[in-house]
């Protein structure tokens, strides 16, 4: 049956499956409107639409459901913040930082896990499924603290390439581990695919960092020759979205290969227009990302009180081991900013949430653990926030890069 | 079965059903290759990007399908084309031309409705048949039209704003065509609907265009107060959601209420870096609307020779119909800025596939019919951008606002 509203209108409305515009139109808008509120309120923008999906979310409200169309948004909003924040970055800055960067994600990556396995273990869940929200308790969203970064301008101190190091190798300890999980809970492991995945995961990231933005440079003279529109855009939409295809195909997350990406453009696209533009693609697409993950939040797990104190034991198990792992890889570099390190860390966001969606398609941990690793990763993710606006105030930019604080348009 | 490339990649990779990276790659990368190409030989940008959809669409190579995502981009990227011409047209400028633009739609409505009717009556098919096709080729798809003039900046010529004028005012008149064709195959017309669809439809759209600059000014300085980043562009992006929504409520194209939207900030975002980041996101989004629009045509309904010959006869009406009946209402700003208009109505793009797959919905159409009315669709879509690029070069823009012509970034 085909109504009026769909007639002109809905050439692509019907074939989305009827609303696409009202969930674009309720997400993008109680979001900034929260960002809003929390801004006034002094409070960190990024944890206003959070919460706004918790509202709107199934949790709730139950305006609106996770679907095909904005799940994929939100996968490409914070594939395009990543690339923001690649492009902010120079690979020279995260090879001075290398070896910190390196030591904050193993300790980062060991303590919550260890510490994670045993609590759950000490509650009294099997053996695979305390190892499962270990490995939950691994994993660090780098797009949330690099969205607060970004906000205060502030992506350029070392600390900020600390934990964006960290994050990138976190991540790729974060896929060998759930590699080798998932690998015990089908009962066999396949050691030559875990090395290769290593293997291939490594060197590529090394490959981009090392040759990615030196062949960029060479061939920025005949990107700006191109005839097409907005060439230096377009091009670096290309390899933003070549990069994280790759990357998912070799196992790392795809916001990886987006920050390899910008990061191979950093130097190119200096003093050009782009970082502008691809900020205002992802201005568009990030809200959707932020309340998608706060849309996953189920609160009807939370019926039974022993799920609700399991719930916030792992939860400050997760902030302090983050904060205790990192900080003290980072400690030489002085008290507060080990502490800003190691906040940097904690949130989990999707990255947690899509581990326990794992653990759930193996049938190795219940839908009650299931939703204390949800709630886990996304109540790290709205507290670590506020601390970081906190623990952040004050600081001024190292060099006076205005690529990416967000300025007001008069 | 989870596969490594899916584990951190891909919380939304898998929600979304695989790889949702690869078509986006696919399609953005092909798509801006054809542009460069195209460019290169001197030939619109807009046709190698519906062709690329032609070459790698189901028809031939069949690398990309159409799916919800794809289609979803596709339409938010023409929602924000429209947008973006909103913001270079002045609601006074639309008015100057107001009458003339009300003759051009009405007479191009007029005309090839009549003769499409006829020429397939005469063919031999049946009579609802040959009003649907009639239907068909009353619409007009300004996103082509807009593109090519956008790139050539040449959006503030007075053609084309009674091309924009007569495209807000065809897509009414086809709604209402389409109302009351739609009825008549069902059986039962419901008067009163199609008056409250009319009277809804005209009001909204003169509502927007009275009121909506005067009330976008008056609140233009709390805009500007708004603690959010970038609170400009998010305003921007909010109301072209919302009056999209609401226009696609109401029964007019979702473009349509894009495009008021802009039109309604386009006074006050005059020095403000919006139109520049909205283009940013359209430059994203809009390969997707042209690629999808060639990867509709299906070739294999072309098997069959009476079929060819009635799509080749029905393309050249389409396109003589328009050219001769808007031509004609233009005819008194002089034969070249007439012809000019007639060829800036010419392309029936999404518009003329959605009328068809109405069509074949009610199940008034064969599908021999189907494959005619996609045919001339497309094909009119592909004709008029070089006719254009020819028509308008050695144009000059009236004043110098710099909205739209696409910028090399150096």
């Amino acid at each position: 049956m085909i109504e009026h509203a769909d007639l002109f209108g809905g050439l692509f409305l019907s074939a989305a499956g009827g609303g696409l515009l009202l969930p674009l139109f309720v997400i993008f808008v109680s979001a900034k409107l929260a960002a809003e509120i929390f801004e006034r309120l002094r409070q960190p923008a990024v944890a206003g639409e959070i919460l706004t999906g918790v509202l709107i979310g199934p949790s709730l409200l139950g305006l609106v459901t996770p679907n095909e169309l904005t799940t994929a948004l939100a996968e490409i909003g914070v594939i395009f913040l990543l690339f923001l924040v690649g492009l902010a970055t120079k690979p020279a800055d995260i090879f001075r930082v290398g070896g910190r960067a390196l030591a904050v994600a193993v300790s980062g990556v060991i303590v919550p896990f260890i510490l994670g396995w045993a609590v759950m273990l000490a509650w009294g869940t099997s053996s695979i499924e305390s190892i499962f929200v270990g490995s939950a308790m691994v994993a660090t969203s780098v797009g949330i603290t690099a969205r607060v970064l970004g906000q205060m301008g502030l992506l350029s101190l070392d600390v900020s390439r600390v934990i964006l190091g960290a994050a990138v190798i976190d991540d790729i300890l974060g896929l060998l581990i759930l590699a080798v999980v998932s690998s015990l809970a089908k009962g066999n492991i396949d050691y030559l695919q875990i090395v290769t995945t290593a293997g291939m995961a490594i060197g590529f990231t090394l490959l981009i960092i090392v040759v990615g933005a030196r062949t960029v440079n060479r061939i920025r003279p005949r990107i700006e020759r191109l005839k097409v529109g907005q060439s230096y855009l377009i091009f670096g939409l290309s390899l933003c979205l070549g990069l994280a295809l790759v990357a998912s195909y070799i196992g790392v997350a795809a916001i990886i290969g987006a920050f390899l990406a910008g990061m191979a453009l950093s130097e190119a696209s200096e003093n050009t227009d782009m970082p502008h533009q691809a900020e205002a693609v992802t201005e568009f697409l990030l809200p959707f990302f932020f309340v998608n993950i706060g849309m996953q939040l189920r609160l009807d797990a939370f019926l039974n009180r022993h799920i609700v104190l399991l719930a916030l034991v792992i939860t400050l198990l997760a902030v302090l081991t983050k904060l205790a792992g990192c900080g003290a890889a980072a400690w030489s570099m002085g008290r507060k900013k080990a502490i800003q390190v190691g906040m940097g860390m904690v949130p989990r966001g999707e990255v947690g949430i899509v581990v326990a969606q794992i653990g759930l398609g193996l049938h190795v941990i219940t839908d009650g653990v299931y939703g204390v690793v949800l709630f886990m990763a996304i109540a790290t993710t709205l507290i670590a926030p506020p601390f970081l606006t906190r623990l952040f105030r004050g600081e001024r930019p190292v060099d006076e890069e205005p690529i990416l604080p967000i300025t007001q348009i008069s």
